[in-house]
Parts: C-alpha cells; structure tokens; sequence
C-alpha cells in the first residue's frame, strides 16, 4: 500500500478494515470519530494527488478516491472540516496556467485554434478538486457520499469563502447527477418499505406526521403519496408530495388529515388537493425537483383517475404575519376594517392583539366582530400574496414556488389550519394555488417574463 | 403551441402524435423520414431559441426540448444532418462574450472576484447547444437518444470541423452520464431476456456468434458472461465480456468455443479465461468502460469461486500481419528461421507466402519445416507485441487496453484460432495477458508511465 | 445415517453428495444412471417404511422421502421402474382394514358416529403411497420431481394395472396441486427469458416453430402469447396460447405465421384470433387449464384492447381425413359434388386421390373442378365437425376442446393451412371456432348437457 | 343471470357490483353486513347446486362459485352462520349412496375391480361442500378467502357437530393447500413493507411489541426474523420466529428486548437465540408449520453466519403456576425449601403467597430467604418441565413443541421475564430449550416413541 507507513493512515485503514465488513451497520460507523493533526495533513495532500496526478490509470485512481473516501468517512467533524478546507485552499483553479491559456488565446485567429483554445480555457477553469469528487463515485454509495458531504459543508460555507466556492464544485456537480431525466418517480403507498416510510415521518415539514397512524392514514384509498429517487439511492427519498383526492377544493387541512374523516370513492373524486410538498436532503438545496414533481405527479393522477378535473394545492403563507408586523402604511381598506386596523397600531405589537383576537374569535358573541376581523385579515393577506414583492418574485417562497410553475392564486381560506404553527405564520389562513392545465404554460410565462400574477375573481374581489 | 402555423412543425407534429402512442412499434418509426427544406430552418432556429431562451421555466425548457428531440427523430438522414450542422454553427460558444470577460477578468485582484470571474467564464465557455443536448434527456428514451444521435454524428464529424466541435460536447456529456459509478454490472445467463441476448449476438465483435445454440453454449455452467447497462438504457447492453471457466491458461480458442465440450465443474476449476470482449454502442465511443468490468468480474469471480488462481485472456492480435509486411528489416534470427525469412522476401507479398505456408503446415510430411515456420512466426510474433511501440505505447490495440490495465504478456499460442479472420490476423497466433492480482497496480504504472512492458520468462525467451 | 451400511444407499448418497452442489447442473445429473438390483430391494422397502411409518414427525419424514426422492432420480429407466411397481405392488390400500372399518360401520346407527366412520373410511381408501408422493414436495424441485415422475410413469401404466392405479394417485395429488387458483398467467413476450421460450419452441404441437426469428416474428406488436405457470415451476410454462390481432377473422394461417407480413396497429385491430394452444408438460396430462386460458387470456385482452370484438380461433381438424377415409355412405351431396365423390370411390384409397386433387387443384386449368372438390370437401368436412359424434360428444377432439367451452362453429376455411400436416389432417381446411361472449354460458350448457352444437348461418348453408 | 329475480341475490349483486371495484377498501367491505333471511334460503340452495349439480363445466362452476363467494362476504355473522350451516346439514356425504358402493364391493373378488370400487367409495366420502370449497380459489383472494371463513367457523365448530365435521373438510382442503412445499420462508427486516410489519405487531403472541420503535429494535443488525407466506397469500405471514444472535445462551429475555443494548457484531456472535414464534392465523389452527420454520431458519442461519455454535430457544413456560396450583404433594425437596414450601401450604392460594414473594424477593434484605425461595421455584419447575405429563407429551404445550422437534431443556432461569405476563404464568422463570443439531433426530425419536425428554446435566441436578 503506497502510505502505509504514515500514522492517520495506519488509524484509518485498519479502522475501515475493521468496520466495512459489517455492512449496514452504519450505527457503528456512525460512532466513530478519527482526528486530523495536523501533522497528518501531508499524508493527505500526498493522497490526494496521487488520486489527481493521473500517474495511473482511471480503475486505479478511483481505487484511492474510494480509500480518501472512506478515510474523510471515519473522521470527526474537525477532521472532515480540514479536510475539505485542505481541498478548498490548495486544489482550486490554477490562476497562473488560466493566466498563460488566456495570453495564448489572446493571439488566435483561425476558428479551428480558437475553438482548441476555449475547450482547453475551460478545462482548466475546472477546478481538480470537482475531479476528486466524481472519482468518490466509485464508493458502492458514492452518490449519498456526495450529498451527505454537502449537506455538512452548506452551514461550513456560510462563513468562509473557499468553502463557498467549493460548495459550488459540488453542487455542480450534483445538478448533474440529478438530472430530471435519471430520477424515479415511485408512488409510496402502506406496503412501502418501512425504512422509506420512517424517512417520510422524519423529512415531512409542513404538516408534522405524529405517528405511524397518522403516516397510515395519509397513505389510505383516497390519497396518493409520491417521490422522487435516485437509482444509486434507492432508499432515499428526494422529495415527496401528499395529495388528497376529494370533492371540491379544499379549505380546511384539519379536515384532511383527520383520521377519522371518512374514505372517499377515488373513482369519483374530482379534484387533488396537493396539501404537501418536503424537500428531503440538505445536502440538495439547490437542485430543484418540485417543478417536475408536481407535472409527472398531475400526468400520472389524470392517466388513472379521469374524473380529476381540478388540482390544486392547499398550501401554508409562512411569511404572511412576519411581512405584516414590518408594515405601517394605512391599507386601502372598508370603514369597519380600517377602524379595527387602526384600532390596534397604538399596541406594542399590533399583530400580537390581531392574532390573539383571532384565537379567541370563536369564543365571544360578537359576531360581527369576529367578521371585521376576517375581513380585514382576508384583505391584508390578499395584499400580501398578490402585491408583496422582492424585485418581480411574489414575496412569499411557496407563492414564488407555484406561481413559478404556473399556478394562479384561487382562493383565500380562513381558519384552514389552527395548528400554533398555523396560527403563528399566517393567523390559521392557507391558500389554493390552482394548476388550470390550460393556462399553465401563459401563467408560468407571464410570471417569469414580467412578475404578473394571475388571480380569481375571488381574491381579484378582496384586493377592491 | 407556439409555432402551429409553421409547416415543418405541422408535419413533425402530426407524425408524431400518430406514431409515439404505439409505443414500442420502433419499426414503424424507423420508417419515417421527414424532410427539412431550407426554408424551415428559421422554424428548427425558433424552437431551438425557446428552449435556449430561457423566458420559461425549467419544466417548459424540457418540454419543448422533448418536441425538439421527436422532431429530430422524425427526420431522414439529410434533415438530421442538417439540424446538427446548425447546431454547430450557430449555438457555439460566444467568443465576443467570452473577450469581454476575459477583459473584465485581466482587472480583477481580489481572490474572490477572480473565483466570480473564473465561473462566469467558465459558464460562458460551456456552448448553449451542450444545454439543450442536457435537455433532451426529457425525452422517455433520452440517454438512448442521446448515444443513437451520436453514433449518427461520429463518422459526419471526421469531416467536418465544426460538428467535430459538436460532437465533442456530446462526448463531454456522455462522459459525465455513464460514469463508472452509475452502471450496472449484470450477469448474463440463459435466463436473460430474449432481447438482450440477440444483441449480444448482434454485438459481438471478436469471435462472432453464430447462432442461439452457440450463445446458449457460451452462456453454460462453466462460462460467464457479464455486461455493464445504465439504469435509464435498461435494455441496452454498453459492453460485455465473455469467460471459460478451465484448467490451466488454454490455448485454443476453438475448444473453448466448441459447443461439444464437456462441461467442467465451475467450482474446480483454477483459470478464468476472458476471451471475448465487445462494446456494444458506437455512440459511446471514447467512453472507456472496459478496464473498470475486467475489474469487477475480477472480484465477482473471486468471491463465488474461491478455487481460481489465474485470471488470463486469450486474445486476438489484429495488427500483427499487417505489421509485419511492412517490415523489411532483416530481424534477429535462429539460422533456420532467416533463411526462411530471406526465402519469402524476393515474392511479392512474403506474407502472403507465410500465410500459405501456415494453411498448408499440417498436411504436409516436412515436419521440421512445419517447426521452423512455427518458431519463426512466434519469435515475429512475440517482437511484435513487445517492442512494436507508437509513442510509448503498444503498437497492437488490444494489447495495449490490457497492459494499461496492468496485465503481462503471458504466452504466444500457434494455432490458437484457425478461423480465416484469425487466419488473415495474425496466422491463427493468439496470446494471452495474464492479470496476477499481486502485479496489476505495478504493471499499470510501469507502462503507463514508461512504457515498459512486463512479460513472461516464457515471452523473452522468444526474443532472445 | 440409519441406512448408511446398505450397498445400493451407499452409491447413490455418494453420487447425490458429489452431484447435488453443482445445483443447475441437469447435464451431469440426467447422465447418471445407477442400477437397483432386486437384492436391494429390501434396502428400498425399509426407506419407504421409515417415510410412512411415522415413528419421527413430520420434519424428518420430510427429509427422508426427499432422500428417497434423490435416490429415484439417480437410478436408470430400469430402476425406476421398480421402484414404482414396489410402490404399486406393497404400498396400496390396506383391504383388510378396509373391511374391518366397513364392518364396524355397519353396525352404527347414530349420525355422530357414523361421520367418524366416514372419515375413518376415507383415511383408509387413501393408500399409503400417496402420502409419499406428497412428501416428496420437500425436495426443492420437488413439484416439478412428481410432473416428470408421472412423464415417465404413464406409458408404464397403460400396460399394467398395479402402475395405472399408481398414476391415478398421482394424477390426483397433481389436480389439487395444479389447482386453477394457484396458477400464474404470464404474457410471453421477446422480453421473455430465452430459457422459457427455448422451451416454447420445443412444446409448440399445433404449427412448428422454425428458428428464433419465427419465435421473435409470434412475439411482435401485433400477436400475444400467454402461458400459465405454477409457483413452485417457475421456469416450466404448463400450456401457452398464441393470439394474433388481426382485422375480420383469419382465414389462413400461413398469412399469420409470414414474418414479411406488415405490423397492425393494436389498437385498431378488432379481433383477436387463437391460432395455437399447446400443453407442455406430458405429466399432466388429463389436468385440464386449456378452458381457463381462454377466458383469462379473453379478459386480459378485452382490458386492454377495448376495440377488439371478436374472439376467434383459427384452428386445425386433425381427425377429418382419418374419419373421411372410415365413411363408405352416400352422402346428402350436390349433382356435381356427388359425381366426383361416387368416382373415387373405385380407387383403393378415395381419400388419397381426394388429396392428390386438392394438392394439384391450383395448377391445373379446370377451375370448376377445383370449384366441384372444394364444394365437396367443405361440405364434408361441415358435416364431420357439427355432426359426426362419439356418444353426445364431437368426434374432433379440438372441435370437443372448444364447443365444450362455449364456443361455436363459425366457419369452414379452404386452402388454410397447405403445410404437408396440415394437407394431410384436413386437405389444408381450417375452422374458426368463435368465442361470442353473451353466448359461451349457454352454448357450453347446450353442448355439455344435450350435445347441441352452436353453428353460424354459414355452416348451417353448408349442411343443407 | 340465472338468479336474477330473486331478493337476497337482488341485493348481493348489487352491493358487490358496487364496492368490489374500489379494490383494497376493505374497510367499506367490512362494513357490509346483509342479512340471510330464512325466505332466501332457498335461493342459495339452488345457487350451491348449480355449483356442484356438474351440468355445466368447471369454468362456469367456478365462475358460480365465486359469485357464491362473494354473496357470502356481504352476509353479517348471522347470515354466514346460516350459509355454513346449510353447507354442514345439507351436502354433507350421502350415506345411502355409500351405503350402496359399500354393497357392490362387498361381492367383488377380482383385483383390479376392487381397486375400482375402493376408488369410487373414497370419492363418494368426499362430501360435497369439499368440492365448493376448492371451487372458492377462483376468487381473486380464494385462498385467504377460506383461512377467514376457517377462522370464523372455529369457534362455532365446538358447539356444533355438524359444524366440527364441515371444519374437518376445511382442515383437510388447507393442510393440502399450505402444504410446507408450497411455502416461502422470507426474512423480514425494516426494509419489509409497512403494511406487513403491522401484522407482525399485530399477531405477535409471545412478547407484545409495543411500538414501531420496538419493531425496529427487533430488526436491527444482531437480530433476524424471518416468516412463512404462502404465494397466493403474499402480503399474509403464517409464522413467524424472532431470534437474536449473541454471546452465549440468553438467561433473561427483557435484555434481548432492550431497545438500548449496544449492538453485537452478528459474525463474531456465537449463539442464536429463538426468543419469540406466533402463529399468525386463526384459521390455520392445526396446520402445523413451526417445526418446518425452526429446521429452515437454522439452515440459513448456518450458511450465513459460520460462527454460530448454539441454537437455543428462550422460551417462556405458560402452564407452570396453573399447574403447580393444583400440586398437593410433599415434593423431594432440600431442607429449607421444603419448610418454605410448607410453610405457604396453609394460605388459601399458597401460589399466590409465593408469587408475591418473588415480587418483593428483590428488595427485602433476606438473602439466603431470597436464595431458598429460587431453589424452590427452580426445582418445581424443572419438575413440571421434565416429568409432568399427559399420556406421553410433556404437560407444558411449549416443552411439547420443542421437544417434538428434537430439542432438550438445557437451562431453567430465575427472573427472566419479570414482565407482569411472565410473573402471573411462572414467577419469572423461563427455560432453554437447545437444538443440537447432531442430537435432533434422536430426541426427537425417544420423544415421540416413548416420552423420554433429554435433559442436560443442569436441569438433571435440579431434579435431584
């Protein structure tokens, strides 16, 4: 073995030698935690460019990746971060032979030599570390390596600008290896594995799933679950959606995780509420999957349910109240909800008293009250999605996600989710994005070209 | 649809809505060859645009690069040609950009401006027509489509500069999606579907299959064959290898072809002889697969049949005659073997006259002219593999993939394969590379970085 | 071993402990054939005796008939055939109990007893070997030991009494395994492995396949091929249909067997015609699947291909020249009709000279002769299929297979199949046996209850 | 239909054209509970006819039989009692048509005309419901179509003769069904459907599993479990055995269930531990699989895993206090265990007295009292182990199992299973019971020949 003299590779290879060959038990793994002194860190250099200094051959170089692999694997966190620090410093672009290609291009005439020219300015504008990362590759889950390894260097690579641009390599990277086109799109029902399912419980994020019940009950007759996977990550989840197959569309999300809400006939069904959508791994942020997720999951449901006629989501406003304590302004708003507007600015946090208004709304008998304030909620929220912009993004992520992938704002709910979570981002109201199969592609356009949302009269009539 | 009015479109359109929904009718579509007038060049350069454009979003940009890539497929020979030529002409990279931003670039001097700089040039240097080649991987069969398209374009780019150009960015993103770490090892028995064997049968290239009876005899207890797949081009074997499980290195290639053979115990045996390798697809060309599934059978062997002490080829030597008429220098001889050297070169064609004499050898009574011939053409033989050099490398192509991959050269046989291609070859000489696990990391690095070659006491002495 | 000192046990654990771990080895195994001499017999006796003795439980009687199963597999045809006439002659029903047990029943009067009785009576019917041929289900292929065991059993015991009740007992263990529900409807496609349909080739008995191009060419998109297999017989297709998807009903077999004739697109085809079914397995002979097939394969089809309304078959005649050539009447002919049969009837053999004409009918110029003979035979051959009997049954025994499952004739095909077998069985006519869906239940109660067979107009006008 | 016109098919028929197409919604079906009033019964009496009446042929009978089969699922409790009882008193076997057969064979002499008539009598002791029942396979889920009508049928069956003997008939038809041939052994782990893992939970009899967390602990690394399933009942387990792989045999069954034990290393374990065997349906009472489970999962184990020496039970003794309850004796005893056994003789439940005392054994400063009151236990116990009996079996219906199946009790253990369970059946204690493979076949042998359970040198000490 070329290192086999040097102390952090003695640890580690026997190390790896010792816990490869149980397999699965990633507990073990898990467990262990191997320095990086210093002093060790030529021995690392020295692998490394022997993985990259092209001595030997392809099989070979892949050999070692697969060892420096394993060893970053059994390193602690300290370890790891040196690691890649190592890889962010000394294996970055050469700025020198970029200089020299770029002087040498600069005396070229023919096309031919110009165009020999730009392939080698590009390959050398390549950094050799992207090279050492699709060489883990050959790890046997050299995929997950990947994304496990970004998933711990984003937080790394807020505060340091190597480290951010080495993020960048990777990330490059797996846009690439997660391409659209080599993803699996697999229902998930009950009889799915137990170990996905976990994942799901875990990676859920917009509505906790609290027990393996309430997993089962979102996976009865008439609901639909759907992810994305990777061949080399079978057991992985991307990200996943959670429909709902009911009459009409939905106001209310209590209603559809209920338990004890009765089964529909998804035969008759008309219209899928898409009340759910998880991105899975950290180590993805960035790679966008939704978009593609939500048409193959709407051309699947429409192929086996043809009395589908609407889909729709039931989604949360997570920035609403947050956007609303930053405003001053005096709204365009009716008499009533102007006065019970006004009525609360004098408080420290005016927001506060509207919500804790709206908690116990239902409580006292002031019906007409209770009125003003949805109202006037109502109105201000429908400001918000429609109005609220970051230069022509609507303001709100998940209203940018749909309206991006060409839905339309259908309709403003009140009191959809009186959750605490519900209450604190959005005082219980939720919102319908509606996909018109029709006008999808001129929504989408005309939202990405000039920031026009398009609306229903329903909320077009709260905005008056 | 954007370009309804168009009659390219109108046409392509039509077609395929008549044709895809068939599905798997792959013979009806070969059929259909659209033709692309001149005139209906500005409508391939509207929707090639769209796609490029970027004024839709992501799932827009691959639908329409889906249309696009059926578009293509529709055409006849002449259209494709066509719609590649415009490609490589017109969505190359755009130098102008490129010089403006080398200039901003020769001004910068902060470090983390000139890592900004070297990606914006980076991306700038990556031609738009690589994107829209991303892409087609929308496409149900898009991996396919992408290999199908370029074994189209191999033998147009040798002509023609600019779709060599093209065809290098292709290559480039072949490269990246059959990765090693992507494929699929498979073994192939005679329980694969029907399918996938007749295209063994159909790409085997080195011992030709010439009927299911003769695939079904490579496919018995004491073979193995074993081919690499992507998981997207499941049906589409890359490249496969075929093996005899035997005693001792063999030296016939017609016994181990033979389908009379008694079969072995596989679990007895001590050789693995690799004696067929076969790429299956044109389009991947340059995408360099074999030494990675040497390796893995390797180790797949070893683990199931713990018995095997050698693993060996035996290999054709497709250069060597060609080579040797074209030597005329007088070689290192024994007395007998010059004379008869010196006895061929007044004719026309001296090899041609060897060849004869080969054909003739075993009928004849001149035994120790049989011997003489024999000696004479394994001394040529055996200077031909080791010290024909192009560079630093082997002369012969086969020997050279099995010295990169480390192995020696194990032994010359006479009469090794009788066939008239092995006839014409090499005069029915094979040679086996011997892979010694211990050896192969050695082997590879003296040859590859010296082209130094190892051999057998058995080889040298040959060139003694 | 509890046998271990016996001669004949001696050699055949060796061979089976040298043999069985080459696993799929069948060449070596079915090349063994030990003797067994009668001097072992008493060997043989004991093995049995401690199988059906019952003094250990279940699990090693289990183990033990799977010993005694191996030891059968390694004897030679000779040794086999003792083995079973030892099992016929000693291992039958038990009269002397049975006798008792009848005694004792007769002397009981309360309905309590009287089904113990029953019951105890039943177990004593059973004879004692049956349950051997039930344990020998332990062996791994142990479904498959007993198919090919009662394949060779069956000409045996049409010679002998002791072995016909020997196969009745088997034949009945086989009916309860190969019970319909337990089977797997599989659709054989080119996808298919080339294992299973090797074998399709090989138990084709209606129209020879001639080479895997013929086998590709019955696969393609416009045929189907269904086969059902048991779950313990994977690889073994038990009895396999072919279906083409053609427009109006066939009329000729060569047209669908031709591998130049163009592909139909599925999807418009609107019928579907059964143009094969074979039985594959000779020890199941007398288990009936053919009727399921047809209704499952009818179901699947109708699913699928919702524009199909006819199912059809276009099916062989094979007794109609045999059963011509036993009629000495004058039948119920037209003028012309009746010359030409009356002047055949001089020659030896009226039935050859039948054929000699139809053979050379094409090429000679007396068109209204050929017009006469194909009159002739039509009607014939109508009256063969709708009224020749064996008591209430047809006499055809494919005419039988189909009318008793609901199917009617439909129509008499000239010139439909001019292969040598088919010239040979029926003059080249073919018939059309249709499967009309509202009709089948009560064509198959008429025809099983009263013998009365469904004709079409068509044939009905051939009968006047 | 043939029935149209009647009330209770009128109803059936519509209910199940209605709900059979959702599929799995079970829960709808479950729902359903139509009446059988005893108006219709004629009805059903004439629908059971025309399936075993034989007039038409078997496709149709079972295509009656299966609509029979689904009337009878939408029958309420009551309605199924009926169905079942009309089945028991009405086509049960025909006595006058035995008694006949019974006649006509009485006067036979030749050979082979009694085996005739042996073979007429057995079928005529068929009773005719056994024929409908086998005909219910047709249904899509034929076979646990009859496990749940078994399972309901049970409890009926012991007040009802007549229902007993129709159990019988359904007994015979599973026995011959789940036959250990037709078997698959899968292992389960956390990668095994959701859907079947809830079974698991749901049918484990030995030692509750009281979450999905306790599920998966129970599947971790040094953990196996493996299950039956019959293939046509592929997402039911008929059996299933937990078994932990250690150092050692387990003494104390709370640690094996320990959610935080640390993980062993499976390689390095030497000691198989089956800790937990359910059956999982009721309506498999008397089809016995648990032999055949233990002697696969052992051999799989072997074959994995080389390091396993021990294969033990640690099983729990279900009838130790019932039994000791009703023991009056003076039991050899030492000393001071006889005093304490004595001395608790005068309490009204003296058992109740020395359970109370094991609870409190643990806090009480008592040792040597601790100490006598173990040796106590310990001996009764390995007295009802080893000597209680009824006729040959051991009395504990546990010990009767294993030691059936050629185990011998190798170890009684003091406070291990301190659950409330395992207090209330033996005060704690739990036994081993070892499977050595050499000596399986011979206890087994003196088990079941004369009684004798071998006992290792621990236990005969106890007995001393």
């Amino acid at each position: 073995m070329y290192i086999a003299e040097e102390p952090f590779w003695d640890r580690t290879l026997r190390l790896i030698r010792e816990i490869w060959p149980l397999g699965e038990q990633n507990e073990l793994k898990d467990k262990i935690h191997v320095d990086l002194p210093d002093s060790d860190l030529n021995v690392l250099r020295r692998a490394i460019s022997a993985c990259l200094g092209g001595r030997g051959g392809e099989v070979s170089a892949r050999s070692r990746a697969a060892e420096l692999g394993r060893a970053y694997l059994v390193l602690g966190a300290d370890g790891r971060f040196k690691f890649l620090q190592l890889l962010a410093r000394e294996y970055d672009v050469d700025n020198v032979a970029v200089e020299k290609a770029i002087e040498a291009r600069n005396s070229i005439t023919s096309p031919l030599e110009l165009q020999a020219a730009n392939q080698k300015l590009r390959l050398l504008l390549d950094p050799p570390r992207a090279r050492l990362f699709q060489q883990f590759n050959e790890l046997k889950e050299g995929v997950k390596f990947l994304v496990d390894l970004r998933a711990e260097l984003i937080p790394w690579s807020r505060k340091d600008n190597e480290l951010k641009a080495l993020d960048q390599d990777v990330h490059r990277l797996l846009v690439s290896w997660f391409d659209i086109g080599f993803l699996d799109l697999r229902r998930i029902t009950w009889d799915t594995p137990a170990a996905i399912l976990e994942k799901l419980i875990k990676y859920e994020s917009v509505h906790e799933i609290s027990s393996w019940a309430d997993m089962k009950n979102r996976l009865r007759e008439d609901r639909r679950c759907y992810a994305f996977f990777h061949p080399r990550m079978p057991d992985e989840p991307l990200i996943f959606v959670e429909v709902a197959l009911v009459s009409g569309i939905s106001d209310n999300v209590q209603e559809l995780l209920d338990v004890h809400a009765p089964i529909e006939d998804p035969l008759k069904s008309d219209t899928a509420i898409f009340y759910s959508i998880s991105n899975c791994q950290k180590g993805l942020a960035g790679v966008s999957f939704g978009n593609f997720l939500i048409k193959r999951v709407v051309a699947d449901l429409t192929a086996k349910l043809p009395n589908l006629k609407n889909f729709s989501t039931l989604s949360p406003i997570p920035g609403f109240l947050t956007w609303l304590r930053g405003q001053d302004e005096s709204f365009d708003l009716g008499n009533k909800e102007r006065e019970l507007w006004e009525s609360v600015q004098s408080a420290d946090d005016p927001i506060e008293v509207l919500s804790r208004m709206v908690e116990s709304s239902g409580e006292d008998d002031g019906a007409s009250n209770a009125e003003t304030l949805k109202n006037l909620l109502l109105t201000l929220c429908a400001r918000y999605l429609a109005l609220a912009k970051r230069g022509d993004q609507a303001y709100d992520r998940v209203a940018h996600f749909h309206l991006s992938n060409g839905a339309q704002i259908e309709r403003i709910n009140w009191g959809a989710n009186q959750t605490q979570a519900g209450m604190e981002q959005s005082a219980g109201i939720m919102v319908n994005y509606l996909y018109k199969l029709s006008q999808i592609e001129k929504n989408h356009e005309m939202y990405r070209g000039r920031g026009e949302i398009t609306l229903s009269s329903h909320v077009k009539k709260l905005l008056k």
